[in-house]
């Protein structure tokens, strides 16, 4: 291991050791996430008695388990199971199930996410789609990979007017006293679709949505988004268009063309 | 061929046929889409000269030709051609790509109808998800059925409170005049969630959704769904609870369990 401790960039070597690590912990969620998806839920069940948080907890724990085995010092951040090794330089951040929703109503647009931190910055991300098989790896410095069998290519999209860009946000209901920013920005934009979580990211990694605006995001649901948008040529900023935080205030911003974070921006108040 | 110009039921082996020309359709309309799936739009195409107009005319072209080739004296009415034969008492109606903006952000929960209409009453009905392979078809009085590689059995699931209720719509975009009563029932269930289209509507009927309300629905839009809900232990009706009409107000509702069609007719103040 190279770096990590001082804070300096990770070689080359260890970043490919990580992204392996990462695929396997990913793979490793999806077999277990296929087992429950599409099962029908009674309609009364408690969510924290229910086959989703069966399937969120066992899969997270299959992540645990794959990144701990090789990277025993490193940190795990994950939604379910808490932080673990919380002072090392390296962390893990897992969501197993972003899109619990999607997920509950059978739409096969959730995904499993892992990401890489050194202090706030993601190394590295992956969005997994387990039911499609759709993957996106994102590595900072690198151009995103992306697989799956619905074609679909790499890339964000020229747009350099709000006029014309396709905005798309989870739901509007997770903005709260954020609501009415989210509806200057969505008056002005071309078109707005809803549903997604972060398959609605990787799509802005493909070029077909060209800015998304959520609030309310925790750490383990943008880490892994943010390398594999900025890989495909995008950006991914807060509200006021810095750097986002493991700490910040969950309020997130993706463009696809550059051009366009400066008017989100300013629609959005920040 | 019986009983269509009487307005009687048409005899079974009459159904079967128009069942098999109907998967046909699907099939032909399903080889146009997959050509231009997740191709990347330039932003500034105007909508009359994407590569969507060009699925949703071909795929229409294409299902068009199937069915005259067969049955040349039905109607036909699609979204994008018009009507043909419209005195004809037996009506095919279609609708290549019901959820365009999911079409057009990579997301594969649009779908492909087809319908076949004797006076308002559809006799069959099929949801076609070309991209992923799922597809439902209904049939007047038969049990849906369903095929797809993702898993999902047929049958609406209990669900005797809206309290208990999985509540979805497109977008809340579509309500206009409506909105208020949207969020009537919207506040009034368990859970809401945006974005699907028909897709949604097969996902009820996969016992994943219990409430679907949505309104500006035109005929194209729900008479494939009705027999699919419905051939799946749903119900489907207007704001008021009265059955669906080619000229009706576009307003719509679908229960998976007939208990919440009551409460929710209520709700919207129907």
């Amino acid at each position: 291991m190279t770096g990590d401790a001082a804070g300096a960039a990770p070689a080359d070597q260890d970043i490919a050791g990580f992204v392996a690590v990462a695929e396997a912990a990913a793979d490793a969620a999806g077999e277990v996430i296929r087992r429950y998806f599409r099962s029908v839920l009674d309609a009364d069940l408690k969510a924290d008695d229910s086959p989703v948080t069966d399937a969120d907890r066992g899969a997270e724990q299959a992540m645990r388990a794959v990144i701990s085995a090789t990277f025993p010092t490193h940190g795990i951040l994950g939604e379910e199971f808490g932080v673990q090794n919380a002072a090392a330089p390296l962390r893990w951040v897992l969501d197993p199930i972003d899109g619990t929703r999607a997920f509950i109503t059978g739409r096969p647009v959730f995904g499993s996410l892992v990401a890489l931190l050194q202090g706030d910055r993601p190394l590295l991300g992956i969005i997994d789609q387990p039911v499609t098989g759709e993957r996106w790896v994102g590595v900072a410095g690198q151009t995103t990979r992306f697989r799956g069998p619905f074609g679909g290519r790499v890339g964000s999209r020229a747009c350099p007017t709000l006029a014309q860009a396709e905005l798309s946000c989870t739901s509007p209901e997770m903005f709260g006293a954020d609501l009415e920013a989210w509806r200057k920005l969505s008056g002005a934009t071309g078109r707005t679709s809803f549903g997604g979580d972060c398959y609605a990211y990787g799509l802005l990694a493909l070029g077909h949505i060209d800015v998304i605006a959520e609030a309310d995001l925790k750490v383990w649901d943008w880490a892994a988004i943010l390398p594999v948008v900025e890989g495909a040529g995008g950006r991914m900023t807060d509200w006021h268009g810095a750097p986002l935080r493991v700490d910040g205030d969950g309020r997130v911003i993706a463009v696809g063309d550059p051009a366009l974070l400066a008017p989100t921006i300013e629609l959005l108040g920040g």
